[in-house]
C-alpha cells in the first residue's frame, strides 16, 4: 500500500489553524471540519485521570456523528475538575457556532501541561472567523496541533477498489505508552461506513499500532484517536479499507516513534515463537521499554546481552533460555540463550542505523507481536526536566 | 536503630580484595570469609536468564552453610551456557582451596558485561595468597565489588538485647528493579540463627526494601542478597534481629537509590489508602519508575500533574480521582484529584532537595507501601550508552 504525504484531504474535509494567545507566537488552535456530517468512532486514553476533553469526547462520540474537531495545545485541561469539563463544553459550543453545527458533533482536544485551568476566553475569542480560513491542506492542521513534535505528521493512501482515500493527521512525541499510545491521531476518509463499522475497524487497527508504541512508558491523560468518514466518495470494500487503516496506523506509529522526544533512532522489536500473542506482546514491550536497551541503541553499543536481560525480566512469561534466539537488523547475536561470538564492529555498524530492528524468537509457541519505540537520549532528559517551566 | 559506617566486621568475619587483571588497575576480585561455618540464606534474581553464579548459588545455599563469598567484577558470567556454570564451579573450588573449606560452602558472584566468557584462569591465578590478606575492615571488600558505584557501600548496627552486630556490604547502581533489586548485598552477623530462620527473616526484609527499589526498571541477571550468621556472639532475640535486619535493608536500598547511575537526587514514594497492599506497591512503583516523574524531579520542575498521570496509568488499580491527594516533601500539591493552585517557587524549592519524598493518599482502603528510586539524568544516558565499549 503506497503511503504519501498528502497535499490535500479526502473530499469534503478542510482545516485551519491559528495563534490565539495560548503560546507566544506559535499556532495553538486548530480545527478540522467536514462539509457534511461524518460517521465517527474513537479510542481514548485508559488513564484514570482523563482530561476534560476525553470525558466530554466519550459522550460526543457515543452519538456516532462528528462534523468538526477543535484542538488546542499548551494546556491539556486535565485534573481541572468540573470547571474543566464546563470549559471543554464551552469550547465545543464555540466550535459549533463557528462551523455551523451542534456542540454534540464537535470533538475537542487539549494537550499540554496537566492541572492548570484552560484559558477558555482566549479560545472563545480566537475561534470566530476560522471558518473563512478553512483549506484543503492537512499540513496546516498538523502544524496547528504540534507540541514537542519536531515536524508535522500526515500521511495518506487510497483504498483499493474505490474512489476513497484516507488521511492521518497526528501529533505526539512524549508521554507515550499503550493504551492509548498517541496523544492525538485524527483520521479522515471520504469512504462510507457506519459508526459501528468504523469503531470495530479502528479498535483492530489501534491494537497493533498505537497500542504497541511507547516512547517512555508514560501514558498520557489526553490520548485520542478518532476517525471521521463523511461518505462523499461512496462505498469502499470493507476488507481493503480495514487493511489500509491498520497499515496506515502502523506507519503513523513508526513516524511518531521516530520523532520521540530526543530520539535519534527508531526501534522496532518483533517477537515470534511466544507461547501466545499476549506473551509476545508483553516481551516485545519489555524490550522496547528497557532503558538499558534504549541507551544501548542510542550508543550503538554492541552490549546485546541486555536483550536477554530484558526478555528474562518477563517473570510470568514462558521463556526457555536454550531456545531463545535474537537478531539485530538481521544479524544473529544470540543463539540458544547464549551471546554469539561475533565481530563487535559489525553489530556496532548495524546499531548505527536510523532504524534498529531487534528480532527475538522464543521457540515455545506460535505467538507473535511487534512494538515500536526509540532510543533514550540526553535530549529526552532536556525536554522533560523543564517542560513546565519552559 | 542507629546505623553507622562500620570500621570492623561482626566477630569472625574478614575480607580482602585484589586486582587480578580483569580490569586494568581497579580492584576486581573480593573475598568475604567467616572463621567458622556460618548458617546462611539467600535471595536471587528472578530473571529467566540467571547468571552461572546464580545457578550454582541456588544449589550451594540449599545446604544452608557458607564459609566464604568470592566475587569478581567486569564479567557477569551470564548467558555463557554450561561452560559458564563450569567456570563458576572452578571459581568456587579455587576459593575453597584458598580459604580452607569445601566448594559447597563458597558462594560466588560475578557482575559486569552479559554474555562474554569468564576469564577463569585469571581468577584461579589471582586468588592464591588472599587468605593472608584478610582483614577486619568491611570497606576493603566493599571497594572490591564496586562497578559503576560512585562509592563503597557499608552500614552496620547492633542488635538490641544481644552482643551481636549486623554489617551490610553492597554494590549496585544500574539494572536495578525488583525482584531482586540489588545486584549484590552481603549481610554478615555474629548472631546465632538457623538457616531456616535466616531465610524467613531475609525474605521478609527484602520484600519491603530491595524489592521496592528501582533505578531503571531493568532487572539484573546477577542479583544476589545473602546473609551469613556465624553465631560467634551467641543468641540474639529474634524479633529485634528481624527488625534490625529489615531496617538495615531499607537503609541500604536508599543508599543504593541515591547512588543510582547518574542520579542527583533520591526519590522516595509512599502510597497509603490503596485498596490493598498489592495495589499500593503497584502504584508506588509506577510513580517511582515514571521517566516523566524522574525527569521532573531532576529538573526540580513543579510539573506535579505528572503525579496524577502516573497514578492514572495503573489501569487495573482502584483509583477514585476525587479522593486522590498528593504531597511533595510534605507540601500538598494535589487535593481531590486536582492540582492545587500553589506558589511554584515553593514546590521548586522543595524539589531541589537531595531527597524528594512523594506521598500519595488514594482514599479507597488501608493498603500502603513505599518505593525507592532516583532521578533520571544525562549521566544515566552517558553511563549506559557505552557501558560495553568503555
Amino acid at each position: 500500500m503506497p503511503f504519501h504525504t498528502p497535499s490535500r484531504f479526502p473530499r469534503g474535509f478542510r482545516c485551519a489553524s491559528r495563534n490565539v494567545g495560548l503560546k507566544p507566537t506559535d499556532k495553538d488552535l486548530a480545527a478540522f471540519v467536514s462539509d457534511v456530517d461524518a460517521a465517527a468512532a474513537a479510542v481514548f486514553t485508559r488513564n484514570h485521570f482523563p482530561g476534560a476533553p476525553i470525558i466530554l469526547g466519550r459522550e460526543v462520540v457515543r452519538g456516532g456523528v462528528l462534523r468538526a474537531i477543535v484542538a488546542n495545545s499548551k494546556c491539556s485541561n486535565v485534573a481541572t475538575g468540573e470547571e474543566g469539563v464546563a470549559n471543554a463544553r464551552r469550547m465545543a459550543i464555540a466550535g459549533a457556532e463557528e462551523f455551523g453545527t451542534s456542540p454534540d458533533r464537535v470533538l475537542v482536544s487539549s494537550t499540554g501541561v496537566i492541572g492548570v485551568p484552560l484559558p477558555i476566553e482566549k479560545i472563545e475569542q480566537g475561534l470566530p472567523g476560522m471558518s473563512a480560513e478553512l483549506q484543503d491542506d492537512p499540513l496546516v492542521g498538523a502544524r496547528g496541533i504540534m507540541t514537542t513534535d519536531s515536524h508535522p505528521k500526515t500521511i495518506s493512501c487510497g483504498v483499493a477498489g474505490s474512489e476513497a482515500t484516507i488521511t492521518w493527521v497526528a501529533k505526539g512525541a512524549g508521554m507515550i505508552e499503550p493504551n492509548m499510545a498517541t496523544m492525538l491521531v485524527y483520521i479522515f476518509t471520504d469512504a462510507r461506513f457506519t459508526a459501528a463499522e468504523l469503531d470495530e475497524m479502528l479498535r483492530e487497527a489501534v491494537r497493533d499500532s498505537f497500542n504497541m508504541l511507547s516512547v517512555d512508558t508514560d501514558t498520557s491523560t489526553s490520548d485520542t484517536c478518532v476517525i471521521m468518514a463523511n461518505g462523499l466518495a461512496g462505498h469502499a470494500p470493507r476488507a481493503g479499507f480495514a487493511a489500509a487503516l491498520k497499515e496506515g496506523c502502523v506507519q503513523m506509529a513508526e513516524i511518531i516513534a521516530r520523532d520521540g522526544e530526543g530520539a535519534t533512532r527508531m526501534l522496532r522489536v518483533s517477537v515470534r515463537g511466544a507461547l501466545d500473542e499476549g506473551e509476545a506482546r508483553f516481551v516485545a514491550k519489555a524490550i522496547n521499554n528497557s532503558p538499558l536497551i534504549k541507551t544501548m541503541v542510542h550508543g550503538a553499543d554492541p552490549n546485546v546481552g541486555r536483550i536477554l536481560m530484558a526478555i528474562g525480566k518477563c517473570f510470568d512469561c514462558t521463556i526457555v533460555p536454550d531456545r531463545t534466539d535474537a537478531w539485530v537488523n538481521g544479524f544473529q547475536v544470540v543463539q540458544g540463550g547464549r551471546r554469539l561470538a561475533f565481530d563487535d564492529a559489525v553489530v556496532r555498524q548495524s546499531l548505527s542505523s536510523d532504524e534498529v530492528h531487534i528480532e527475538v524468537a522464543l521457540g515455545v509457541g506460535e505467538g507473535q507481536a511487534m512494538a515500536f519505540g526509540c532510543d533514550l537520549t540526553k535530549g529526552y532528559i532536556e525536554e522533560n526536566a523543564a517542560y513546565y517551566s519552559s
